[in-house]
């Protein structure tokens, strides 16, 4: 199950995906099989979670690395390239590194 | 702990904040303090999970209720309304509803 914990020592790479409703569900399918087939194998992943907006018009992907550079090995790897054109071909985006600064509950 | 759980029965308001960096502590200490003194103690609040981009743009909360009804109450109630504007007055904000649609681990 993935955590959400500001003491965990990992990074979090939040990327904001903005569709056309009717190609919601076509990024998921792409995100999803990226994700099951290269980079949840690859050294430094810890988890991905695709959300989709019950309005239609955003696909978040929250995931978390160990470091930065694991992170940006897979992005520099010619074998993840096509899965991340074809996420680019259906959306803008907007990646981001983030930190967990501080949780809240009832 | 904050879990992402796709099987869990509750909905996920993620807002994006875009901030000038000069700002960002600013913000993050609006949204902390109207959850800790209003927001956590309402009926239907499970959790809020305050994230800073390391690039200084953006602040994301990504908060669970229990259904959009608790929500959108507490969005309408007056009390909450002064800390919105105090957070609308440092940032722009894009939030969604969304649904945990699917989770991956290495």
């Amino acid at each position: 199950m993935t955590q959400i914990d500001p003491t965990a020592d990992l990074i979090t790479l939040i990327n904001v995906f903005t569709v056309d409703p009717a190609h919601q569900q076509e990024l998921v399918d792409v995100l999803v099989s990226a994700t099951e087939h290269h980079i949840r194998h690859r050294e430094g992943f810890i988890s991905a979670n695709i959300h989709t907006s019950t309005d239609g018009t955003r696909v978040l992907n929250y995931a978390q690395w160990t470091d930065v550079a694991h992170f940006e090995a897979m992005l520099a790897d010619p074998a993840c390239r096509p899965h991340l054109a074809a996420a680019a071909a259906l959306a803008t985006y907007d990646p981001h590194l983030y930190t967990v600064t501080s949780t809240h509950h009832r």
